[in-house]
């Protein structure tokens, strides 16, 4: 009868472990509370696209390698010294529009019309404050001037004109549109006017991806600064072709750019068509704080599940406010990277 | 002995039933699920601000009222005889737009400059396609003009020039930018450039909201109709002085207009500086779809509480997808009704 008790007693043991409700999600934001937060983080993007190892050759894989590494330095150096995570923001971004390889500032891609028009937006995660520019064509840095809608105008979101005008006012370096020439840019524009003359249904800004090397060479920069503060932004010249004034996600806020001291950092790139009506960046952010997510599988679930799904090709780069790094992308490569104290990861291809 | 064995049965049906996992959050969905989904509900609005009884006289009142009953008589015909909510959206903001009470099209307040500089937006539910404009001069329709740019061109979001261009490569009526001119609206730019040149600190919109009326005008529209889609739009002349090409929030997927199937169809009217930081429409859906939120609960926490706390005046208008209205404000009043069979709403005061 002894051994009966037991044998009752473990019996119902085994069922109540059964029946247990499963984990709550809660769960895995203890899992990075336990994780040590880094000191700062700084993750960049110089674009999603056709990026494999045979479409770059070597001397060019090492170029774009030593340029992301050298935009990493560049963050990496404020964030050390204390510098704000909005600081490291704009000058990585600075950098990457100054250098040719990427689709933004001297590297801007080329419109129908055979101009270049920038689109940038900054967000600082500590007050969710933001600034945004779009369509400029005379600011030799569009991120500066996002930054300066954000910290010296009333607005968020300053368009063509009137935005080079606010810049100009600002004291902010102007150039001529010419400054944004590069052959490269304008003979992809060449290349695609040809076939679209010999598209029966005309403009078509998708032909571009016919190309084996075309890419959303948009950059982007995600910081957590020592203070514990965010920040995000983005820089691009939208997609070669583009026509009517079209503006992308980058300068959206929610769309190409968000930061939220309590959630994470996001930087865009991609078709930005349906970066804008998912609101990408703001969703992945929703996803952690209502659906309890990680930043991980709320980055991947939007990236890798619900834009594919849809149809939307790019990716994302970001960091959480445990200085988790998320960097998913549906196309064959990203340029990426992030560095963190004694961690550094430069990558382009799926691997 | 075989009552032990009884006795042992219920113990064990007693400790499982115990340890069943709580009721699934769907359980408020389910609650809406119950509730007969009216044949098509249209909603809409002409802004928020300061409206209050003692603020606009008999006559205004009744001209505001009868104006938002021809406007939803509009869409609800349509809905009646089995149109599409977005035919409903578009032509019900079109009436507005020709309507000189609301601030956008016809109505549409001054820039700085002393131009009429319009935004619009649409949103389709049903594949939650999207299209807008932003600071165009030209169009007599805005609402059109982005509906047009969903609809014929690749693009989601077109600005300016390039905008114009495109609408009239797509034959929308244009008008010289002198249609816009109302005395009233011209008056109160006067008011305002007056009062900035004796404001020591310059520029600053906000200025306008001493005005004894001062109002976000906009006008928005959300419905369902007889198939189960949504849809929503919305039209804005912006504020008043707005600068440097200012673009506020309702051209802006996810933060003036938002549309989804799964979850509602919103038009927001505010600040619209906050409602794009905020990403105000697309966090309501967000909340209904991750938080498991009603859409009331969701539209009345962002709008009374997260606005609130942050700042950010206005309201948002919009219909979920049984049927379910909201139409919360943060301000004295907003200009708004809805319609559903058998049942017709028209307010503006807070009571």
């Amino acid at each position: 009868m002894k051994n009966a008790n037991l044998l009752f007693l473990l019996f119902i043991l085994l069922i109540h472990s059964q029946c247990q409700p499963p984990n709550p999600p809660e769960i895995k934001e203890e899992q990075n509370l336990n994780v040590e937060r880094p000191e700062y983080t700084i993750v960049i993007h110089g674009g999603a696209g056709s990026i494999s190892r045979g479409s770059i050759d070597t001397a060019k894989e090492k170029m774009y390698a030593d340029s992301l590494n050298f935009a990493l330095n560049i963050g990496e150096e404020i964030l050390k010294n204390g510098g704000s995570a909005l600081d490291a923001v704009e000058q990585t971004i600075r950098f990457m529009e100054d250098c040719p390889l990427f689709n933004s500032g001297k590297g801007a891609v080329f419109t129908h019309e055979g101009t270049n028009e920038l689109d940038a937006s900054i967000m600082d995660g500590k007050n969710e404050d933001a600034g945004a520019v779009g369509g400029i064509k005379t600011v030799k840095h569009p991120i500066t001037a996002a930054r300066a809608v954000m910290e010296k105008s009333p607005h968020v979101f300053l368009a063509r004109e009137g935005a080079e005008t606010f810049s100009k006012q600002n004291g902010l370096e102007q150039v001529d549109n010419s400054y944004f020439f590069t052959q490269k840019n304008y003979d992809r524009l060449q290349n695609i006017l040809e076939k679209e003359k010999a598209n029966l249904q005309g403009y078509d800004p998708s032909i571009e991806q016919e190309n084996p090397d075309w890419k959303y060479g948009t950059v982007g920069c995600a910081v957590l600064d020592k203070a514990g503060n965010l920040a995000a932004g983005t820089s691009t010249g939208g997609m070669t072709n583009k026509r009517w004034s079209r503006i992308g996600d980058s300068p959206i806020i929610g769309a190409g750019t968000y930061a939220n001291n309590t959630t994470c950092a996001i930087s865009s790139t991609g078709h930005g068509e349906y970066f804008i009506r998912y609101a990408v960046a703001y969703d992945i952010s929703a996803r952690m704080e209502y659906g309890k997510q990680s930043f991980q599988e709320a980055a991947n679930e939007v990236i890798m599940k619900k834009l594919v799904e849809k149809g939307g090709s790019g990716g994302i780069i970001g960091v959480d406010k445990y200085g988790n790094v998320a960097m998913p992308f549906n196309t064959s490569g990203m340029f990426r990277g992030y560095a963190k104290p004694g961690k550094r990861v430069v990558k382009m291809f799926s691997e």
